[in-house]
């Protein structure tokens, strides 16, 4: 017995599926290309063992135990640290037995195809997760995260990756990317300009953040001009360190153009104390608009990832923190919003920018008609909750009649589940693939074109959009 | 010949055909819970014959005569009754022949499969319903109406209904569930608690509801302390007959969290006199937080139906009052709505607060996000215009992926039409049984479970959801 | 080898396939009503050879340019005019190969399936565009367009067009239609009353408008009375020259219902000089309302195109003008928004208004609803970026539910690009044989209903609906 059907996530009418198949059989061994994620550079840099299945497979994944919890689950019974330092259980097995008992929970997930990929394809395991196979699950698992070929390394080689790109801070020192630069590893691992907590006068310490942003780079962050220097400069530093992109967090897609003055001014509130809504939302709109600008000159491509009400309930984000599973997506504006910013920029072949979205209704009413139009403008893949096999399909559904193939990025996994990336990428590929078929076997696509965007969507299409 | 297709709604394709076929035929038999909807306890409690055909089958059914008005038929043929007394339509037979000669338009709306499956399972017809056979399906139905076998309660125990919820205001005296209670009767038919006329202050006569809420329940319905303990009297007594589930359809789904005492003062405002929308949507709002409070004591389901504009038209409203079908569904926002809410209680596993929507893009973006992560709260069923094939079909496909399956509730039929309950709970079954099928098919879950999930989604979750 | 598959947009099942094969037999061949568009009536009143390929093809279709625009292609090298009057590349065969070098880019999109339809059945191509097939294209469709055969009257004759409707301003001379009426053709080609230049205040020139419209009318539009009268003259005018219709193009779908002194106080206003936002939207809305209650006096059809963004790109707008393919949806409320009007005239079933949508949220949650029961409202054929198959789609599944087939009114073209209507009727002639095919095959509509569907949808729907 297997857990994964070979022909899965293809149409199910015979001749749709055999072209699926023949198209996936071109993509499903090209190098993987992951050009927007959260793995831990570490991971690459010191390439110790993994710690214990749970460590490695369920704690850190807010995919898997925000559904436990929305089934009366305890975060503590989780693993989950308490902010108040108390107790929470740490035995890797307990919190194994826990997710195997409710790995029914899953169905119809992506989670679900994520883990019996790896379960099948990592750890070679042939019956499924289940109360009475944990035990031998977990040992196995453990065993084997504790050889040799389990290491971050050797996985990353194992999962044919040819390039990923991990996401730091603005004030990160990119310790963990020197180090593996001077390893002499051949891996390529890239960071990202991750900007927000010193473009974000609402984030936790903005303007600590700004000393500190200024004694790095030796600007004077007490002035506008000095600031903008201060992100050219890690800019530079971070692109030195193989950034090819900039990435953006806000709670929504504005952006503003303000005169140089009008800039200024707003920055000398921002920097002085702690301002109101109105202001910091300008501020973030302003700033992307900056960013744009400077990509113009540096290259590195803008990336807007906006929408998500991060840390929805206040218990939680009192007692667990940020990133604990509670951010829910909220209704996205992108055609008032990014009009300062495609004003500015919007028609400049030379620049890319991708944004994505949490709120599918903007796929057809809004994104693709923008990036159908505005040179600069590409769509990035479905994401987070829609990083699935419907939410992709809806992706194409929604988005190719009016942007095409090639106003898109090919695909991102975002993940720092780090044994996931193959399974994601196959399910991108797989989705793809049976797109394409569909396509073809209704008369609207020929089949070499498919064979050729196969390849393009699998791997092309996000090498050249992130100039990887 | 027969009006219905043995396969019907299940995939084309004959893999998924036959194995959804296989799963239907461990469900269709599966008693009916119905755990939300509008049929009349007193049908049971007297259990009279029903009256004509177009009486049972035409003037209450509002999925029916708008849709006869929107082609141009006046209300007034119809036989919906006039606020000014003026004469309607009367006869039976001329409302039911003038419904046969527009039968056509209902083709491709779930109204068509209700009736056609209601016609051929109750009524024994293999003719299609039109203007030549008005006659004869008029005949035959009035004739076994009169029957014995056509009564309320053989029609509950023919069409194997486990246990029925019906639907009554907070001033009720629920004589009728008292009646069938006493009458020996082994039917299973329980109320809920609707306290929309004494929770929101727009309702007609609120302050006057008010008082008789005081009288009926011996509390000083002048104070806000005197006013909750009236809900907790009320509640219990609604417990004592069956109820396990209260009901809100406010039009908004907004929530409040208010201290005591500015929840006191509001309530003193509202008590006084007419207020301003904004108090009375407050007020609302604190009341879906309080009925969650109270359900944490007493363990009463929390269901909200929000987002429906109701009586649309100030014609038809001055004209023939309300529920005529102009009744239209509005943009709901959830993620700012339930924060209140779910920061108060969405934690807390012992409670449940089901949630409706008859706006469909918060499936994905909102409502799939919030139940797939706090314990509290779960999805109800597609509601109203989407309590249909292809509404069902878009349900799965929005929230599955994020929420699950047992974030889910199973069926509602939410409808006051008792004979097409039968069909309303086929058609749920069997579009459920095509989407596991599909899944199956293409390789996203195991044969075994999809079995499981079929008998769960059709019988087992409703029971357990709502605690019957 | 051809460019077309004779079953394309049919279902991939075989029996579904089969029948909406048979389906579409019944159509394919029906005249073409095309009861709203923006063909040019001097085409068919001169009957001159259309221009070179590129200046038919490419040059003035919207959809064309704006793709290759977004990867890169300036406008400049497409021939778009410059407003600074600045040389853009005039030479056709080098437009051309620009446009064949990308044709890739709309592999997935409508454009490629009307253009392959046109290449194919108009001009005889059996390879498909590419760079190496671009000059063989260019130097036969430049051919072909010099002879008698592909003549604006003859196309239309060979087009199989029973009657189309061009789109007019209300100040216009209608000089062309008179032409075409004198010369004795046969080919039926009506005008439609689009009056936004002297209803929107915000239209360049609108007070000089209204001058010219008093002026062409007789009429006093220095007073309200005399404004209405001068669009009862204008509207009867256009009658004359065989308009049903009206059509309305405004920013939202608001519509109020102001008194008689409010609206008369209102206009003069916005008479006699520029207005705020509000009163321009205010007046706006007033007059969708003024419209439809002369449509109950003189039977035109009340069109209602709302909610696009025009001209969202200021760099391109200065450069270019207008219709440069930065034109946007945007979120666009229909519940709230057309309930003055519905009050109005909402339940007289002689009068017809169609509503058109750019925000497909709409359709299930606002538009089927609405149309399901008021009898002056229907539902206007996906429109704009969403004509295309799995816009149509999209339509058919979050409608017909709820609204049903008959309050929607077949197919609209609404395009200036001649040559696609017969590519563009094609697609929504089998895209409805594939819906219907798939309700019959799913147990949902029977053969003989489907046969009598398909022909409605194709072709009687849209002449009862215009009144044609």
């Amino acid at each position: 017995m297997a857990l994964l059907d070979d022909d899965r996530l293809f149409p199910l009418e015979p001749s749709a599926r055999s072209l699926a198949r023949a198209l996936y059989a071109t993509t499903r061994a090209l190098p993987i290309v992951s050009p927007h994620g959260h793995t831990d550079p570490r991971w690459f840099a010191e390439d110790r063992n993994f710690p214990d299945p749970a460590q490695l497979l369920v704690v850190p994944d807010h995919y898997i135990f925000r559904m436990l919890v929305s089934q009366g689950i305890s975060l503590d019974r989780l693993g989950i640290a308490r902010r108040d330092g108390k107790p929470v259980e740490t035995d890797g097995r307990k919190i194994w037995k826990l997710f195997a008992e409710n790995y029914r929970l899953f169905r119809g997930t992506p989670t679900r195809l994520w883990l019996d990929h790896t379960f099948e394809t990592l750890f070679g395991f042939d019956v499924p997760l289940s109360p009475e196979t944990a035990d031998m699950y977990y040992d196995r698992i453990a065993e084997l995260l504790a050889t040799e070929a389990y290491r971050p390394r050797a996985l990353f080689e194992r999962f044919n990756i040819e390039v990923i790109a991990t996401t730091e801070g603005a004030l990160d020192d990119l310790k963990w990317h020197r180090k593996i630069a001077k390893s002499g590893w051949k891996g390529r691992v890239v960071t990202t300009y991750r900007p927000d907590s010193v473009v974000d006068p609402e984030f936790e310490g903005f303007r600590e953040n700004l000393d500190t942003f200024g004694e790095l780079t030796g600007c004077d962050t007490g002035t506008w001009r000095g600031y903008l220097d201060a992100h050219r400069k890690r800019r530079a530093f971070f692109k030195k360190h193989g950034a090819t992109a900039s990435d953006h967090g806000h709670a929504t897609a504005d952006t503003a153009n303000l005169s140089p003055k009008e800039a200024a001014a707003l920055f000398a509130r921002v920097r002085r104390k702690k301002v109101g809504a109105d202001d910091a939302r300008l501020f973030r709109a302003q700033m992307l608009t900056e960013m744009a600008k400077m990509s113009l000159d540096d290259g590195l491509v803008l990336q807007i990832h906006p929408g998500s009400w991060r840390n929805h309930s206040s218990v939680v984000h009192a007692g667990y923190g940020r990133d604990k599973g509670f951010d829910i997506p909220t209704r996205t504006d992108y055609v008032a919003a990014l009009k300062p910013l495609l004003d500015a920029v919007g028609m400049e072949p030379a620049l890319t920018i991708i944004v994505f979205t949490l709120d599918e209704t903007a796929y057809s009413r809004e994104l693709a008609p923008l990036a159908g139009v505005y040179p600069a403008l590409k769509l990035g893949p479905a994401w987070w909750f829609f990083d699935s096999p419907a939410g992709m399909r809806r992706f194409r559904d929604l988005t190719t009649e009016t942007a095409g193939f090639y106003n898109t990025v090919g695909f991102n996994d975002d993940t720092r589940a780090f044994p996931s990336i193959p399974a994601r990428h196959d399910v991108a590929r797989r989705v793809d693939a049976a797109f394409l078929a569909g396509l073809v076997r209704e008369g609207q696509l020929r089949e070499d074109e498919a064979f050729e965007l196969a390849t393009e969507l699998a791997h092309t299409l996000a090498k050249k959009a992130y100039r990887l």
